[in-house]
């Protein structure tokens, strides 16, 4: 069914007028009066509406039923990244992790970055255009935001405000991704961080510890840095019970 | 660690000997004598060696210890998806496929395919050089087979050899693809069949159903084509202790 979200949009009175691209959108979609339609508020709640009228000005349809949108996981991931080198890895990771059920994608500088922070402004926004892109695509209830945090302090400080943190690592003493998120299966919210093309200094490593994180491993396997993400995500949908 | 597959390469009385492009590698790598390497024999063992010399014929290098390549699941895994359209799609299933731990990839004619199935001796060269080199980028101790299959009828014929056959659909009665990969945590295969851009039609399902495989739900997210080989790939890997 057709699904957007609901930025130009007006619910009121069991109506909703649409404006803008999103009205762009049902005319050029061909939706005719009586057709279904969701039309979500970014929120997790999804509006099942059908379609009144649709001319060049606006589009109105008649909310039907409100539901909680059933694509959103019950636990609220955020996928932390070093930030790769190339415009393909970081969209890659945006994209799939929109699909797998990320919350929110934060990319920052770590130690052995060899991308340059330049233009951030630029890419955030073709960022977040992704995102919604693949938040439709994929049903979601939310467009997951993606940012940039300048360094490895901001970006504990994000991981400290969540229920779990877990700092994915190639070498030394870990323990296992699984183990640990089979002990925590009951977390509402969790911080997955990964490192870029070079991975994680021992530095960094020892910090994360310090503020309160696993350091894990995936295995034997090592994971490009626009995998780990994705197979951590799955990893942690699994264990929560969010991939059924 | 410089790590190798042994396609030509022999190993005889404690030496191994590389000619040809492996040797070349070696050269390339500037490895020293006295610097350590693996060589990889394909089949899951590590040789780790010694590099004796290198010179411009070929590379004599002494085997220090046979060892279990590490990085192999204790599952096989066979990634069976509907052709998808454009390479870029087939070769992202293959590199992920492979870093996250499949034993072979196979691609099929199903019903909503809109790829035409052109020059596939030329495609299958190129996908296994991109299965070898993401086997030996990750770690991995074989080079996992990527084949084509004609039709769902072979494509079945491939499942019904496995412990368990797990059919990914997107509507209708379907299982949780958690609750039956719990359920079968000590399968030594997999089966994972997973459909093109549209999906699969009912008799497919119907007909996976007939060959004794599970008909599975991811959850409410919608997965591209190219993205839920890979989150089906790694449940499987967490449900089966391969991801610790």
């Amino acid at each position: 069914m057709a699904r957007f979200f609901m930025a130009g949009t007006n619910i009121n009175g069991g109506m909703a007028i649409m404006k803008g691209r999103d009205a762009e959108h049902v005319r050029v979609l061909r939706l005719r009066p009586g057709e279904d339609m969701i039309i979500c508020d970014g929120q997790g709640t999804d509006y099942k509406c059908r379609l009144v009228k649709a001319d060049k000005e606006q589009v109105e349809a008649e909310v039907v039923e409100v539901v909680k949108c059933p694509a959103e996981p019950s636990v609220k991931v955020a996928v932390i990244c070093g930030l790769p080198k190339g415009s393909d890895k970081t969209d890659y990771i945006i994209q799939k992790s929109v699909e797998a059920g990320a919350d929110e994608i934060m990319f920052f500088q770590s130690a052995r970055c060899v991308a340059k922070p330049q233009n951030m402004e630029r890419k955030m926004e073709r960022w977040q255009r992704i995102s919604e892109e693949a938040a439709k695509q994929s049903g979601r209830g939310i467009i997951p935001q993606v940012s940039w945090l300048e360094d490895m302090t901001a970006a504990l400080d994000v991981v400290v405000k969540k229920d779990l943190g877990i700092f994915l690592y190639e070498t030394g003493e870990r323990e296992a991704l699984s183990d640990v998120l089979d002990n925590n299966r009951e977390v509402k919210s969790i911080a997955l961080m990964t490192g870029p093309e070079g991975g994680f200094e021992e530095f960094e490593a020892k910090l994360a510890k310090i503020a309160g994180m696993h350091i894990c491993s995936m295995g034997e396997r090592i994971l490009r840095c626009e995998t780990a993400p994705i197979v951590a995500l799955t990893a942690s949908m699994y264990a929560t019970g969010n991939l059924a």
